[in-house]
């Protein structure tokens, strides 16, 4: 027997330092590792899992609501970025450009991808040429590439893989309708799959999508009481369409504009993920989630070890047949102890542990991820208490997120007040703003904070503007943000 | 009601031109457009979604086989590609070079990735320290680049999609094994679900991967009688681990490089699929692999629809129940006629016809898109009768593909044997080689064919070389390749 793995993994605690607790735990839950190359990941098989089911849920609700999925190319024409004023002004210092091929220089330089609006623009108005083309709409899951200054594993990268839906429509109103029902699609994906509650609303014009009317986010907190934006929405109108002349002939004849629609969800969420459910001991996975739900750690000496396995690849065979996704770790040359602590490192959200002595007592012990709770189950019962137990701690994990969420949520009526809650008190900030961009800088530079968005929802209005005191048009979220 | 759409869809005769062939079909099946990037495709929809399905297929099998899926990055660093010298040679002509991000320009040149083993060699070198740590066995889904002189729709592009699968191993036994185990599991789909029969066997040296020991591939036979690599494996010796310093411990207590392969089938076998089994109706697609298998059309005058869409959606429902992919085209704008040509032009395998008197004499009427052939079936047996054609279908494809590949399969004894063969019966030639470079560069001066492969399985061994008449080493398959 090879000498036992010494448990060497000590994760930083979050209260002492966060950034660092989120680097260890994504390092030693094996999620990714950086490459070779400038602000640029490796997703590893663990953490590449997480976004496989990431994309198998939300594939599903995209084509639930009548997309399909296309395929776009990665290059970009500088000629094509041109057409539209703002998005290239947005775009232009972070894109990578390819001037040459081989050992030529190309005539026209090409950019990798940061968002595909302009080379997708361009196809649709090959495309589209009477209503009966429309809605068109048009999902693709790719990498893009945003060369970002400051990066940070999964939450800010120069390469990220995502997905962009784009859709055309024949009217401003049915536009704008997919544009909040896609919000919808990943509030309920978050909310429902990830367990991270989140504020739905419209950015402020300064924080928009370049090319954009309107951009809807959903807006997350983070355990470090930061925000992070987890799925975004625009309302491109007119823009995208008069640049590369999407034109319809309408019902009534006339030739007509269309309007379009882009919506993206990044491995971004994947930091979300970590950061809103993790804890001292590691990750946390929703068990909907979860590439494995249970994980089942057969315990005892040598001498009992065969009636345990029996025993344990039964209960395995049982789960199975109630779709539980299930692993074993039967290694005998690392404790139960290790074994404990790299699965919880790991966030699998149910531990089962068998040994001779629940033999004996016709049961099995299980232990919970997320409240360290352990129980006793009868044999007999593992399956459906699993399936149950899963589920409960699924809605566990949202109640704690929503609670902890809502705990960190404020109103702030001046801007000192805003600064202590964004930065002592670490949460976010509600308060009033005129409308004013100017206003909206003044509490980034006196803050730190940025506008996360405007609620649709807001839990109370706030008459006067944070800034200047003048009456408030709106009333929005204030965050540290990722 | 709209005025009826008229079928101006005819495609050119394969007989006539068999590229115009292609790209009628490929086109008015609506399966990609070109993009305004030089040699890039856009995939549309229709196309995408059989990539979709191969990939379910391929990705099924990997992990069948212990393999995990990653994510490496798109850029690779000039330093690291030039550490493989045969690689780098291969590869530099087709090369997209990143040179500048923003407005700023790079210290080193970022190629943008035309195959992974750079980079994912350098990750393994960290990964790697202990033979617990083999095999390490990863695949990649993803694009690549390669700035092809001459491209054609999903042949040959400038970027493409594709899988790559890159192992370690301790042993050259084990990554031998598992190169040869991957051309297997390549060679099990594309036979059994794709209806493709192929060659496997072993690549020349002037046409293997470069930087590999070995290379082995599976050929397939065009309806032109060309040939189509579907698929390659590497072994890669320890070319790669000395060029990146992929070294383990042994538990001989010894360092060792490790033993790699990789493995990739890309959006290319998309052609083969179209031009396997294309006919001059269009498209044909095997059940497995058809997004939708059954097409279910309502016939009959207005007064009589209600009754037979009723009786159409009971029967949507009991093949659903039965697992059949089938959809309805229910649209009342089009003829029967105009459907049936654009459902076969779609290559979907059976046709479901319901009208009024089908209904009175209890039946529905059935035709194969494959053999043309018509059948009437009791309404109680649709869904049963139409599983055992589609699994007909599916094997009636792969004999038919068999057939056609052994017919147009000569021996050719000379150069102008084997320049017959290829050119005007068009087909493969199996001829002996002496294993000398120049006799295999001439046969493909003289007919415009390449060697295939030195098939593992030859029909015939050829004793001389067909091209100096000395003994041969080697029987091989020549073809005019895409």
């Amino acid at each position: 027997m090879a000498p036992e793995k010494e448990f060497v993994k000590a994760i930083t605690p979050q209260s002492e330092d966060f950034s660092r607790w989120y680097i260890d735990t994504i390092t030693k839950a094996d999620l990714m590792d950086y490459a070779p190359v400038r602000g640029c990941i490796v997703f590893k098989p663990d953490g590449y899992e997480l976004w496989e089911a990431i994309q198998q849920d939300l594939d599903r609700r995209f084509k639930a609501t009548g997309h399909r999925n296309a395929y776009f190319p990665l290059f970009i024409p500088e000629s094509f970025l041109e057409k539209e004023k703002e998005h290239v002004e947005g775009f232009n210092p972070e894109l990578p450009w390819v001037t040459e091929v081989g050992g030529e220089k190309l005539e026209e330089r090409l950019a990798v991808r940061p968002t595909s609006e302009t080379v997708i623009g361009y196809m649709y108005s090959q495309w589209i040429q009477s209503y009966r083309d429309l809605p068109l709409l048009i999902n693709q899951w790719a990498n893009v590439v945003r060369w970002e200054k400051r990066t940070l594993p999964f939450l800010r990268t120069s390469e990220f893989l995502w997905q962009e839906g784009h859709t055309a429509h024949a009217t401003e109103e049915e536009a704008r309708e997919e544009t909040r029902k896609m919000l919808d699609v990943y509030t309920e994906f978050v909310e429902s799959t990830l367990c991270i509650p989140v504020i739905k609303g419209q950015k402020t014009p300064s924080e928009k999508f370049p090319g954009a009317v309107a951009t809807y986010s959903i807006e997350s907190m983070m355990k470090d009481g930061k925000a992070l934006q987890a799925g975004t929405s625009h309302y491109l109108g007119e823009n995208f369409a008069r640049s590369f002349d999407i034109q319809f002939l309408d019902k009534d004849n006339e030739r007509k504009f269309a309007h379009t629609t882009s919506w993206g969800m990044s491995t971004r969420i994947l930091g979300a993920l970590i950061m809103v459910h993790g804890d001292d001991r590691g990750l946390q996975l929703p068990p909907k989630i979860a590439p494995t739900q249970v994980i089942v750690i057969p315990i005892g000496p040598a001498k009992t070890r065969e009636r345990v396995l029996a025993a344990a690849n039964e209960l395995m065979s049982a789960l199975q047949n109630a779709n539980v996704r299930v692993k074993m770790d039967a290694r005998v040359d690392l404790s139960p102890g290790w074994k404990f602590n790299e699965y919880e490192l790991r966030g699998i959200p149910l531990r089962l542990e068998l040994g001779p002595r629940d033999l004996d007592a016709g049961q099995a012990m299980l232990a919970r991820r997320d409240t360290g709770a352990k129980l006793t189950v009868p044999l007999a019962d593992v399956a459906t208490q699993i399936v149950a137990l899963l589920d409960d701690i699924q809605s566990s994990m949202y109640e704690r997120a929503l609670a902890f969420q809502k705990e960190h949520s404020k109103r702030a009526q001046s801007i000192d007040e805003l600064a202590t809650i964004v930065r002592q008190e670490r949460g976010f900030a509600l308060a009033g703003w005129c409308g004013n961009d100017a206003c909206e800088a003044l509490v980034k530079e006196k803050t730190g904070s940025t506008s996360r968005n405007i609620p649709f929802d807001p839990p109370a209005h706030i008459d006067h503007c944070v800034a200047c005191g003048h009456p408030a048009q709106h009333t929005v979220w204030y965050a540290r943000a990722y």
